[in-house]
């Protein structure tokens, strides 16, 4: 679980329930010192938390203990920045970064979203939205490519089921607590989407969804992702947000076109005519986002982050190395775009330090929780 | 009529029997040399003319004062360079620019062509196509923009018969003579054309379509016409070269998405992913095109081209006088983006020219063939 304490995770697990996620000035004091401080800020109603009362006010009712006991029920465990799974590219969103995420399901979720894509899109879908997402989500889950989404119907929803269909993993970044089925009749859906994939949340388990919470999730969607595809989006869509949310970060913004006569297409249309890429296939998304981009590779963050001591040769090789199928050495300097040799002193040291793993077959990434 | 001699004009309707649209050899000889010259060269066999046989060959059968009679029977006429109503845009053509066109129409083509747009696609066009075609060309007519197009089903029909509905001017780029109906079908939608707006062709009356006809044609719509809209098209869509003659002229290349599961709009998409704007109504393809790039700006061509004594400032003044309804010295200025001053000056010159007139409602253009 890397070098996080126990009480520093309970103090992020007990912020979760007394902020609401994006929260800035809880994002600007935990970019200070560390969260038990924080929270003792808090408790002591110190002035040094703007608007302090806010949070204390729901202090008696906060039990981080009951919450992670009540996440482990379900299968879930809490995320915390310096654990290994911490999927670092959340680090890109600054100030309203999370602090903490609860994951409900048996996936690794930093390894989920190296190679991931957001597919986004109205919940009002059409017939064609709906078979597009459904056959996006297939066709990259057979290019090993993550799909990263909402939880809501429509195109969220068929993005999902075609992921699972072909047997991808798929991710659900939820507005509630994981351990909430919202919408009801998503109550199946998510429970294949916990068996295979990983449902996300940043509010704890019980957590009831808000409007608010749909909108700040979106940047979380946009932020574990390498770019965002909107595959149907009316106007004022809020799919529209994680694409902005995905531009505002460097992420490339993927439309697909639809008929110029269906409202439901409208958003996207007026998303490419700002500049967000055409694509009308799951090869031509892996194409726009296959490379992996300067952007996303492995950013300073925390000193308590085990990968800060990955220079950047090593992080792009580690990128190459796949997760369950053993890949040659030739292979994965492929992949990385590096000459072999590069490819095989990166790979030796990052097997000293746990990362990955070789045998007979090639390599391959370490199970996880491996380094150190 | 300009002043071209009947020679001349004669001349070059001959040519327009002897040899194929297009023919490099053709267009270089009469860049340096009238006419009349060329044909007494292929008269006399001459070595001058590369390959001088093959013309040689049609000189027995051609007439081409039967040809402009035929043309005259069906409301038809020649133009050439040098006359007035000439379109000076297809000298961007360079060697391969047409050296005549048979019109039939009682529309000026030069003007109509001012504010026009290629609005292209396939034969096999969806009931998807057919609309937006249709709703692009009456939405074009209704912006007081003209549609080019072929003569073709599908796309072409759908574009002209939505410009007619509106009481728009629409002009057909043929690769028959403009007497012939091919496909036969299009009979009474070319006598339809012929009344509201204009048949365009480089071959003489009676001429048959021929394979290659109907590919070099395309040149003759891309190059009228300020823009080019493909609205449908497969892959290898003959569509697609049109777009592709339009990007080399510089000329701006937009498409209408379509459904990613249509075939039909693969050929579109694929255009939008190389660079071309996506447009999903007329509006859009008016603020595409709107502007007078100098690319179209009247550019010196053959010493016969009365314009070319225009300066850029009164070309841009004169492109902004409305044809029909007369326009105030304000709304031209504003049209042309120049200073009322500016537009004042060019327009007391232009009157002077016998390009403009004006009178208590404004300025508007002199009628066909005044000036001089």
């Amino acid at each position: 679980m890397g070098g996080v304490s126990q009480d520093e995770r309970l103090s992020r697990a007990l912020l979760s329930r007394l902020a609401e996620p994006a929260d800035r000035r809880i994002g600007r004091l935990l970019a200070q010192r560390p969260a038990t401080e924080v929270v003792e800020l808090v408790r002591s109603g110190s002035p040094h938390v703007p608007a302090v009362e806010r949070y204390a006010l729901r202090l008696d009712s906060a039990d981080p203990e009951a919450d992670l006991a009540r996440a482990a029920e379900v299968g879930g465990r809490l995320l915390v920045p310096g654990d290994l799974e911490w999927p670092s590219q959340l680090d890109d969103l600054g100030e309203v970064a999370p602090w903490a995420l609860w994951v409900r399901g048996t996936v690794d979720l930093r390894l989920a979203a190296l190679r991931s894509v957001a597919v986004v899109g109205s919940r009002a879908a059409t017939r064609y939205g709906d078979d597009v997402a459904a056959t996006l989500g297939s066709d990259l889950a057979l290019r090993r490519w993550t799909v990263v989404s909402g939880g809501a119907f429509g195109i969220d929803a068929a993005a999902h089921r075609g992921s699972l269909a072909a047997g991808g993993t798929t991710v659900a970044v939820l507005a509630c607590g994981v351990d909430v089925a919202y919408p009801p009749r998503h109550d199946a859906l998510f429970a294949r989407i916990a068996a295979d994939g990983l449902l996300v949340s940043e509010v704890p388990p019980g957590a009831a969804p808000h409007r608010t919470r749909f909108l700040v999730r979106n940047r979380v969607i946009a932020a574990l992702t390498r770019g965002t595809v909107v595959v149907e989006a009316a106007v004022r869509s809020g799919a529209l947000s994680t694409a902005h949310e995905a531009a505002r970060l460097g992420r490339p913004v993927l439309g697909v076109p639809g008929p110029v006569t269906s409202p439901m297409s409208q958003g996207v249309h007026r998303l490419l005519r700002d500049g967000a890429g055409v694509v009308t296939s799951a090869a031509e998304v892996v194409e726009a986002l296959g490379e992996l981009g300067t952007d996303l590779a492995p950013r300073p963050s925390g000193p308590t982050d085990p990968r800060d001591s990955l220079d950047p040769l090593s992080a792009r090789v580690l990128d190459a190395v796949p997760a369950r199928r053993p890949a040659t050495l030739d292979s994965v300097a492929r992949t990385a775009g590096v000459a072999p040799a590069e490819a095989a002193g990166a790979l030796g040291l990052l097997e000293v330090g746990g990362w990955v793993r070789s045998d007979a077959a090639g390599w391959r990434l370490a199970p996880r929780g491996a380094p150190r």
